[in-house]
């Protein structure tokens, strides 16, 4: 009986062969993990591999297919894993990302063999593109008929010319209205790249998602304006990410994108003028497939940009990005996640029923409309304790120069706790004062006619940094309307705050805040202090997950069906509850 | 809630149904192919159906009804039918054309309603386009939600303001090597509005597709120019076809081709060159579905370009529009169909098994390559008959310029039948005549130094209208080709040709041979004699079928796929059977 060599691909393992055994029996006894569904009865279908041997490259059932001649066989590698382990989350999954590539060596075309270039490619059920017809007979042929395929869906992107393989990268985009953020993925091993990040071009044009559509619906040619800063620092940000690489742009071929609703209609360039007036209707929320090409985007010219889905005007795909990451359609009990940015929007429910809404709550928290405030940058105190003295911490250790959203809150709350601000908000006179909250009268002064507390006397800047009557308000209404929300989530749903066993709290500002502070200042209610989670920008790891699996993008798909929104305005008790939960 | 079982009749299918859904939801959600014109308003009246309880029978509105019972929900087939009746074709098919349109009455948004213009649309299942999502919120808003929308398969093409259902046109073309034809259909009525035709003006640049593929491979910009003949030719034809109607070019949204698969891949500007150099490979042959603005056709910009498929590099769309006009797919007994266009192609078979082949038999037929030879115009000798004189008809009934393959074909074989033409086709010298054959010794002459027969002396050009040896020795190469493939097919199959039942004769020159003749010179097997019948330009009549219905269209698709190709250089014994059919 004769022994043949049988290589097993990409591992490269060699092993001798009886003749006529099948392949199955080659795994089993060689210990080659493989699954057989169907236990090996040829039914299932699931066992496929391609088999090439001296004349041929086909697919074949691993447990029909009989040895009869020294052959390659090619494993598709569903091992790998994509591992993501930063922010709070914690996930593994199987790395089968949405564009995929597969190296071919073909048969040569012959009298008894002449099936068109297309067929010869093997691709069946995919469907042909005419870009990709006119080039493939010279790429065929330059090739000897061993090329790169790379697909997605039932099309054929491109088909290159020797083995490509290994290069195939992805890039996912979290574009808030304040932060771009990009992670740049090896798709063919999983790894991260870089990742990389810069302020959103179009806060030049304003602050909030609103000015960002009225410039867009006002003037002639804003749509196309705030289209290019969106498109050109995406692309400044991919250069960003190659740079000190081995690889080029041509490398991308995916790049999944994440955002709110605003920020995807101005990254496709469709109108979102309605976004801002009642009833507040987006023109798609779908996720969209678009050719890089069309985008601008300059990655492969070949290359795809997929927006995952939006859920309503005010709860976009970065809101579907964090509830993948997060999970949310996996509990039998009650999770929270409260994502918030520039915008707030929260997500509440089990693997049966979701309900998501938004709040207009997070400018604040960015530092936006606040005295001091700023963003979690350098010089920015994000901790703080009123302990017989003020106490403070400085992002970079330097002198403060401004607080941000996570400072605010421990400033408030400390405030809250040692009498100087009441239950009402309201900061009280030097004179009021009484107890513990005695020895902080001489930081309560007036600036520029409105009642304030002073942080820090002499800073850099010559201004003292200090937190004032106005900036409390603004806190209130942030917190009240992210409160009034997470109580209507649970009325929609029938449940009680007890009922909710985690809370994910997204973000930057989430991850930075107290939640001792949050939940002293009732922005989440004070029982579920002990179950809040920071996931960190959980949008944006969403956009990765989606990247580096299908498997994940259905899911994120799924869930954007799943989630039912709750249009706040639309319901009728949410002034009460939003008036009742100003107070602190 | 309660749960009730609704089956659709027809087709049986069975639903679980949550009570109190209208039918419209069931169908909208279960993919059931239905329309309502007026979009669910209960205005039009025109989506009824019969619902069959334990208790009652009613005609009801499907999008009124809501089910509260277990019930059986009776839908009519569409009535509408395009019809074909002519060139020996008979057919009615339903009218289903390949892009559909509906118009639709939206509900107006509201807070309770806030869904995303493209949920309005109500294209559940439908993938939007970013062009289609840029130009939506103003066309809702300008047409106040009454809106037609355009669609393929699950792409909606287009969204246009009002009720444009009525404008929905739709061309096919064949594309031959020689003349391209076009049939202009309304696809909302079924009616064929016009016929067109012109030559094909690649025919400057050489008459048969072996000087075309080696312009397009051997000159720089050689595909470029073919392509842009007949994209020229056909935007042309397009025009003449509207002239003097009512329509635009923008009512056009779709246009179907078939051709030789040289002709198709001219057509996309997809290289050739290979189909000229064994193994005679093609580029594709699936069908090709394309933007028509991607293509330059200068129909509506959003409509579509469907060619269909090829089978292999000498068997083209053409030959898969012939055997879907002449319904291949649906015998049980044995059928031939041959189309003689500028090659001859030949397809045999049941329902059950189904082969092909091709010759470039064709050129001789349409008078390329034979000295008086001319295409079946005004002055062509088309018919004739030597009966102690010599006779015979000339297309437009004027003096004769020339001899069509028609023609040729009927003096070759009356040339034999007295004597003048032996079995070898050998043309006697006048002093080997003898009985019937004597009286034309007059006739034989040398011309150019060449035998021939004269048919008419003196003409209006001063020349006479003659055959001669050449001419003779051509057409048996041609005939010897047709015999040959048949006899093959035969083999093939496994069967003789007395199991012929009917031989379709597809091509304008089918449609004028005497069957007789074709019979006596042994171009069709002469036991075939009753069983010919022409189908004229079949190829064409299958363009249009495709046009006016998806299941003609899928029809056409799966033929493609079961005829099996037989490459005749690639069968051995096709030398020994053709140099066997030279003979008379």
């Amino acid at each position: 009986m004769n022994v043949y060599k049988v290589t097993i691909l990409p591992d490269n393992i060699q092993i001798s062969v009886q003749e006529n055994s099948t392949l199955k029996k080659v795994f089993t006894e060689n210990g080659i993990k493989f699954e057989f569904p169907c236990g090996g009865m040829g039914k299932c279908k699931k066992c496929k591999v391609r088999v090439i041997s001296k004349n041929s490259s086909e697919e074949v059932l691993a447990c029909q297919y009989k040895v009869v001649e020294e052959v390659k066989v090619e494993i598709s590698k569903k091992e790998q894993k994509y591992e993501i382990l930063s922010e709070g989350v914690e996930k593994k999954v199987a790395l089968d990302p949405l564009i995929k590539k597969q190296y071919r060596e073909l048969p040569l075309p012959s009298l008894e063999d002449n099936r068109d270039d297309w067929k010869r490619l093997d691709n069946i059920g995919l469907k042909p593109k005419l870009r990709i017809l006119r080039e493939l007979p010279e790429i065929l042929r330059k090739s000897n008929y061993k090329v790169t395929v790379s697909i997605w869906n039932d099309e054929v992107l491109a088909v290159e010319k020797g083995d490509t393989s290994r290069e195939l990268l992805g890039m996912a985009f979290d574009i808030g209205t304040t932060t771009i953020a990009g992670y740049l993925i090896n798709l063919s091993t999983g790894s991260e790249i870089a990742r990389v990040s810069a302020l959103n071009p179009q806060t030049k044009y304003g602050a909030d998602v609103i000015s960002r559509i009225n410039l867009a619906s006002e003037t002639p040619d804003g749509l196309e304006k705030l289209h290019a800063e969106v498109i050109n620092e995406i692309n400044n940000l991919i250069d960003k990410a190659l740079r000190g690489t081995d690889f080029k742009r041509e490398d991308i071929y995916a790049v999944t994108t994440v955002g709110n609703t605003t920020m995807q209609h101005l990254f496709l360039k469709v109108q979102p003028k309605h976004l801002a007036l009642a009833p507040y209707v987006p023109v798609f929320s779908e996720p969209m497939v678009v050719d890089a090409s069309e985008l601008g985007i300059d990655i492969n010219p070949n290359g795809k940009v997929f927006t995952l889905p939006n859920i309503a005007g005010f709860v976009g795909a970065d809101t579907v990005g964090a509830a993948l990451a997060c999970e949310m359609d996996k509990y039998d009990d009650l999770r929270l996640l409260i994502d918030i940015g520039t915008n707030g929007e929260m997500v509440l429910g089990t693997k049966e029923r979701l309900f998501a809404c938004s709040t207009a709550a997070g400018p604040a928290f960015e530092g936006a409309h606040i005295a001091c405030g700023m963003r979690g940058a350098t010089g920015a105190i994000d901790h703080a304790k009123i302990d017989g003295e003020v106490k403070y911490t400085v992002i970079g250790g330097v002198e403060p120069v401004g607080i941000c959203g996570s400072g605010l809150l421990d400033i408030v709350a400390e405030l809250l706790k040692v009498g100087i601000v009441d239950k009402k908000g309201r900061i009280l006179k030097p004179e009021e004062l009484s107890g513990e909250g005695e020895i902080y009268k001489d930081r309560i002064r007036e600036i520029n006619g409105i009642r304030a507390f002073i942080i820090k006397e002499n800073t850099s800047t010559g201004q003292p940094v200090y937190i004032n009557q106005k900036d409390i308000r603004e806190l209130q209404l942030a917190k009240g309307a992210i409160a009034a929300g997470i109580e209507i989530l649970l009325n929609t749903f029938g449940a009680k705050v007890g009922d909710i066993k985690e809370v994910f709290l997204a973000g930057a500002f989430g991850n930075y805040l107290n939640p001792e502070s949050a939940c002293k200042i009732g922005l989440i209610p004070p029982e579920l202090e002990g179950r809040i989670k920071p996931v960190g920008n959980a949008a944006g790891t969403g956009a990765k997950l989606a990247l580096v699996s299908e498997k994940e993008y259905e899911r994120a798909l799924a869930l954007s069906r799943k989630i039912h929104y709750i249009e706040l305005s639309a319901v009728s008790e949410f002034s009460r509850i939003f008036a009742k939960k100003i107070e602190f």
